[in-house]
């Protein structure tokens, strides 16, 4: 019994995900985090610097989102972890009284900074922003991750890139190991939930393996990380499927980073739960607006007289107030209120979708759901990318 | 009784404006405008674009923020002043159930189209976007105005630069009388108010027989033009002065595009009625924050752990969720929602020095308000630019 209390909550009795139904792989429930319960599959909208860009918090609560991401990255560097735990923490800092979660920094500081050195010991890397000689390590990621003070910290891993070959991919591996055990022996914020993170590349016994290690850790969740970094998308959705139904059933599954509404679809058909992209807000600083009829690019000459919201069964606060010529006028004329009025558009389409996916999945229909709203979505798109398109590869459902 | 009929609201009993208060030259009243009826004083937003800057019509009427202002030359060049009638006419289109207003184009023709060409006949300028030809006359600004369907329409004036001599502003005057007869033989939209333009620079019998005359055309308001383009300020206060009270007082009287917290206490004092100004969304972008104890420079590191709102009595929706630590941050960052945040508090801040310049009026207190109110704002002010510094003109309270 004493050594039972001893344990974290993930392992014990009281699991941070309850599972409520059931279809085929895909899942809904509810994630239990520190202050707040929180349906799922749930999309956590990205905050990199303290703010999902252009959106208001109280615009964030009209939206129904529940958890936001932060950037341990960027935030450490600007304003500093020590400054937002100064003023509450991440989720009182901006505002926010919902759920929160920051990533570990590792990723980003792969992605965005001049790296300088990477050992067994942790990175060493110049800011982008001053070009100052920074370190982080696992202690390190995990006490500004304490100082910032989200509901969910991640532990610090190892992301290789995409097309990495088999030997790096084993390293980082075996980095993550390394640094997910000395990320797990810093004491994390009072109730402060921590994911470890699976790593794996395209290689499907490596993931399945790190997968085992990775549940067997004391942690209240299991992300899957390193997809979306270049990889072909047919091997990550094949990935997905396999991979996601052996995650554990009592702790969320979070695929992070990813995706289009299409991967969010496969994922929630593989099994995952959680989920964080930075598409809705960057698509809609660039004139584009996700509907369930397919993607509108605002900049087109078609929209100018259109008397018409984006979607005409959307009830968020753009659809219900402005044109798609209004929308189209504010972006053409580079109005700064273009891009917020379609974040709150595009992340109540992630909002919708998440609650859409979660009703089909209550009622036994999920296939027949994702399937039906793929093809609507991909019929009348009016962007000529991959995300959206029927895309080449095959989709699981 | 038939000719009466035939004359236009403003000469006819039925005033436009109702005052309600005097108090000194000062006093608060009743606009009524074609769907609602506004107590004024009442500053404006300036919403260029049909977009008042980064926030959008939800927030602004959650300001209680009553007119918006948009711009003639910008509107008809851009998406065109037949497209914004096709689309419901300026309120409509940008989703703003509030009062509108439109400038006349004159003023921004001269200060941002490359003008080609300036006759009694009308202005000819190259589009600032593209370099277009555009002609722009009394006919076609009312037209372009009627097709924008604002509330108010300004008619055509011809605004001389802030040093111009005797000989040209008595020109312009010429001019301005000339193209308001032939603004005024343009039939309005149904409803819509026209304002004249008082011209005269800062010869103060120049501007007192225009007002007279300004004030004989059928126009259901009368305006001030032509402050605030580069005279000195004590000019400006001391003809604001001399001139408001000889405004007809059974019509609204509007002070053009100025101006900063002292300018508009000033002008009050003055006797006038309505307000626009850019400056509290231009400030809020540039992260100044104005408050009644003076100016914040976000910008400044004193800020960076202050876990205070902007202003500690102010009820936005800024100052109540959000420190001055986190909007440095925004600002710093250059986040977009920086800006935001601090437009509405800014924006806000004009609407309760309005509603306290009222109320003190009622209270017949004015006079003291004014100047305990300057004396506030200058006392510890941050930023080092003159509107806000003591200034050193004397003020007339």
């Amino acid at each position: 019994m004493s050594a039972a209390a001893s344990l974290p909550p993930a392992s014990s009795a009281s699991a941070t995900f309850v599972e409520e139904a059931v279809c085929g792989s895909a899942r809904c429930g509810t994630l239990k985090l520190r202050h707040q319960e929180v349906a799922s599959p749930i999309f956590m909208p990205v905050g990199t610097r303290a703010s999902v860009k252009g959106v208001s918090a109280l615009q964030l609560e009209g939206l129904r989102a529940r958890i936001v991401l932060g950037n341990t990255y960027h935030l450490m560097l600007r304003p500093g972890a020590e400054t937002v735990a100064a003023l509450g923490g991440l989720g009182r800092f901006m505002g926010w009284p919902g759920g929160t979660l920051t990533d570990s920094g590792g990723y980003q500081v792969f992605s965005l900074a001049k790296l300088s050195k990477k050992t067994d010991d942790g990175v060493v890397f110049r800011s982008h922003l001053d070009g100052a000689r920074v370190e982080l390590t696992p202690e390190r990621s995990m006490e500004v991750q304490r100082s910032l003070n989200a509901d969910v910290a991640m532990l610090f891993d190892d992301c290789p890139p995409g097309g990495a070959p088999r030997a790096e991919v084993e390293a980082a591996i075996r980095r993550t190991d390394l640094w997910g055990a000395r990320s797990l022996a810093v004491e994390p914020a009072a109730g402060q939930h921590r994911f470890g993170i699976v790593q794996g590349g395209r290689f499907a016994d490596l993931r399945a393996a790190h997968l085992e290690t990775v549940s067997s850790w004391p942690v209240e969740g299991v992300a899957l990380g390193g997809f979306s970094v270049g990889e072909p998308l047919a091997e990550t959705y094949r990935l997905l499927v396999e991979l996601a139904p052996k995650l554990p059933r009592d702790r969320p599954r979070y695929l992070m980073g990813m995706g289009t509404p299409t991967d969010l679809l496969v994922a929630i058909f593989a099994g995952m739960d959680m989920f964080d992209c930075v598409l809705p807000t960057r698509n809609a600083r660039n004139g584009q607006a996700l509907t369930f009829g397919g993607r509108l690019s605002l900049k087109q000459a078609r929209h100018e007289r259109v008397d018409l919201p984006l979607e005409a069964e959307c009830v968020c606060e753009t659809c219900s107030r402005y044109s798609r010529a209004y929308l189209r006028h504010l972006i053409t004329s580079g109005e700064r209120l273009g891009a917020t009025l379609l974040s709150i558009h595009n992340l109540n389409f992630y909002q919708t979708l998440m609650r859409r996916a979660r009703q089909a999945i209550q009622q036994g229909t999920y296939t027949a759901f994702a399937r039906a709203t793929c093809e609507r979505m991909h019929a009348d798109d009016e962007v000529g990318e991959r995300s959206a398109k029927p895309p080449s590869v095959a989709l699981p459902f």
